[in-house]
């Protein structure tokens, strides 16, 4: 069945592996939006049956907690199951006609006709910190199945266990649910990797994970002789800023969320908060008393795998002894290392605004004292492209060129809120400018479909000749945009 | 005013351009709709009140026929029209609204809300084929600017007099019209070329030109330190296949219009058809006097440059030397090169697939025979990505397989008619798989906008926080989504 089960598949293995896959998605292409739906539906279904076994593995392998990988779980197969409603509605094929115009403005339009068609083969790179949601059967996946390619999932080491695990049981889900056989396989180690980048049939990436290893596999995407889409995550610091008058009101809550929100997960999360932005009033024993106060209510485990121990302990240290960086709460380095809260002067940071560029994958984060709330879009100008950037702000704050600033800076914006917890949804969007992720499209939402489809026009096509999206008749019920007009899809949707 | 008008642009005045072209940015990304479209109008009236001279000087400059120069024009101005009819729904902008809901199937869903922004500085490189359409004011610029973006336009060198002046009118009809100061300029030379794509103000690149210089700037931009994305239109051959039942019943007049199309702007166009795919019956003397007559028919002129001269006889001969070809109907070298016809069987091409792959820019093309049309689908799959392919078939043709193959190889598949001559339109699609272009994207038609913007989402912003595309109340009446339904655009749109 899964015949790549192998403890490092070769680049022969890939290149079997790719022919097959290419061949599925042929007639994973050709397939009505009810029946690759039904397929979407038949993962979701699988992945709760199995989830006890699933969350059991996962647990072992990463050292999350039991709660949040089945929070996890639940999110991947709930996204499953919208990818299913999106497809049927078919709004990521964004089908456009345009009638025969004798009268169109630069002379007589033909009837031309747009409809997005899948790419072909995908390759998907798991992350190590979503075992699930970011893994085999995770937002990539999901999506590049929901746009009718096939996909090459290359496993992360950190949780080999739960992926060859996942891997089957996708693999029999699919064939279970009539789909073609080869349209899911999982791949390992370095070799899978490189090879998978470089195969003629595969044609896009799909990658979650560090600024450095991901910007290989991106300069590798580009270098092939047929470059190819490499839609990576990276990495981002996501700042919060908090206004003068929520910060009277209300910091004891706010360092609250804070100590929360970057501890989640054992800081293992892309949407961490790396950087908080305060009034500088001069209390740092308050400060340092209330975060250590809540700190020491946060559930801490062993990061994800030695090696990321390693090297956080090594960005923290390095950010630590960064000139005016000073430690406001001090951590550990103990197995289960203890959070950090590192704090600098928003003076410093202009001096050496590096403090606002190193990510540190674990818990730690640093605490910048501003005095002036009209330097902080001066001070967000400082960052690099960012996946989030949240504000804490009262009604008497005013946010206006902040909010402009952070817009031009970063994927999402929040309010009152915290950037770890991604929803699911249509207007969802998790990407941001360079390095946040390397490409103007999103890896979560119903958007994130679209990443994995190209238009075709047809130009005069006879109607029985074109795709049934297409088709004047509009077999599939979908929505389209005909001559200007958007129509919504006919299809019945379910209320949610 | 456009300060830019120098013989050569150097890095230093790409810098100062660049710098004021992002203020000019910031002003245009803050307007609203109709603000937007109301410069667009303003260019497409400033480009049809100068028509004369700028045909005058492009005739002049580029040996193209007044007629054809004039449609060009009206072309442009159109699109600008249209795009900012485009810009006034807001469709480009893609505004989604998903409001908070607590029972959202993966746990509690906050308000989150996105929509469309423009990326910044675009760096646009003219073509040298179409001196209107695809230069300074052509589909690049107008999307870009639609987009909210600032242009700098690089010159070509094929049209320098008509890009110098047609910037000029650009530059007085923006500032008229209110738009902000250095939102568009024009740079010359190879040290603003390379700059150009460098500059890291400069968020994404349109290029339209030849595969080898479009892929070192693909390269150059992908190598950045900040990758941006490029949009570039590199090369095609555009093949068209001719099933028996059509052959049978009108090859005279397939061969005409094969002829008029092939030599249209003498063989200069992208979208030109370098292979004819016909049934093998033996018959070559009919079809060389058939073809020699309809090409003694059309209009014959010198090439655009001395060097795309040399360039178009040095393919053509290599291609006429390849084994197995034939010269059907012989061109000339003279200063105007007459037409040439090459020929081949498809038993040599699946030899030397070398054939299928070379093109040869001007007004040269080859006819292939193929013995049986169920050869057709594969003889598809040896070309490259491409712009167009063309069906010519009638009632009794099967061209089932061979429809699905060619939306897998080109972005723009016609039935019964020819790929030059690219409508301007929502369903237009001008790209393809590589080496057509370097991304899955348009550059002719109102998706074309949507390369130049990012997706931002805002989670939990109080209303009036929001960009106006997101509040509430739909201050500018635009198409949104809202809790997964699609709702039209309130604006007034104009009937055409």
């Amino acid at each position: 069945m899964n015949t790549a089960l192998s403890p490092a598949t070769t680049a022969e293995e890939v290149d079997r592996v790719a022919r097959v896959a290419h061949e599925a998605y042929l007639v994973s292409a050709s397939q009505t939006p009810a029946t690759r739906a039904s397929w979407l539906t038949a993962l979701a279904e699988a992945l709760r049956g199995e989830a006890d076994e699933l969350v059991g593995i996962a647990a072992q392998e990463t050292n999350l907690a039991e709660a949040r990988l089945r929070g996890e779980l639940t999110r991947s197969a709930f996204q499953l199951d919208l990818f299913a409603e999106e497809v049927r509605t078919g709004v990521a094929l964004d089908a456009v006609i345009d009638h025969a115009d004798p009268d169109w403005g630069m002379g007589p339009r033909p009837d031309i006709r747009r409809v997005n068609v899948p790419l072909g083969v995908v390759g998907v790179f798991g992350a190590s910190n979503f075992p699930f949601a970011f893994s085999v059967m995770g937002g990539d996946s999901a999506s590049a199945l929901a746009a009718g390619c096939a996909v090459l999932h290359k496993i992360h080491p950190g949780h080999q266990k739960l992926g060859l695990r996942t891997g089957q049981i996708v693999v029999e889900a699919l064939e279970t649910a009539g789909a073609p056989q080869g349209l899911f396989a999982v791949l390992e180690g370095r070799e899978a990797a490189t090879a998978l980048v470089d195969h003629p049939l595969v044609k896009a990436i799909g990658f979650t994970g560090s600024t450095a290893g991901g910007r290989a596999l991106f300069d590798r995407a580009a270098a092939r002789p047929e470059p190819i889409p490499f839609y990576g995550e990276l990495g981002s610091i996501n700042p919060v800023f908090v206004l003068p008058a929520a910060w009277a009101h209300r910091s004891k809550e706010i360092l609250q969320g804070y100590a929360g929100s970057f501890t989640m997960g054992m800081g293992q999360f892309c949407t961490k908060p790396g950087v908080l932005f305060v009034p500088d009033e001069g209390k740092a024993e308050q400060l340092r008393t209330t975060l250590t106060e809540a700190l020491a209510e946060t559930p801490l485990a062993k990061l994800l795998t030695p090696g990321l121990r390693e090297s956080f302990g090594q960005s923290r240290d390095e950010l630590a002894a960064l000139e005016g960086v000073e430690t406001l709460v001090a951590g550990s380095d103990e197995e289960v290392p203890a959070p950090t809260v590192l704090a600098v002067d928003a003076d410093q940071v202009r001096k050496t605004p590096e403090v606002l560029h190193r990510e540190m994958f674990g818990p730690a984060t640093v605490v910048v004292r501003y005095r002036d709330a009209a330097q902080l879009p001066a001070l967000a100008e400082l960052m690099e492209g960012q996946l989030t950037a949240t504000i804490h702000g009262d009604e008497d704050d005013d946010s206006t060129a902040l909010v402009d600033t952070l817009a031009g800076k970063a994927g999402r914006v929040l309010w009152n809120g915290w950037p770890t917890g991604v929803t699911v949804s249509y207007a969802q969007h998790h990407g941001g400018p360079y390095p946040a992720t390397t490409s103007n499209t999103t890896s979560v939402g119903t958007a994130a479909i679209g990443r994995f489809l190209r238009p075709v026009s047809y130009q005069d096509l006879p109607d029985t000749a074109l795709p049934p999206a297409l088709q004047e008749a509009n077999p599939w019920g979908i929505a389209r945009r005909v001559d200007g007009r958007l129509e919504s899809a006919t299809t019945e949707r379910s209320t949610r």
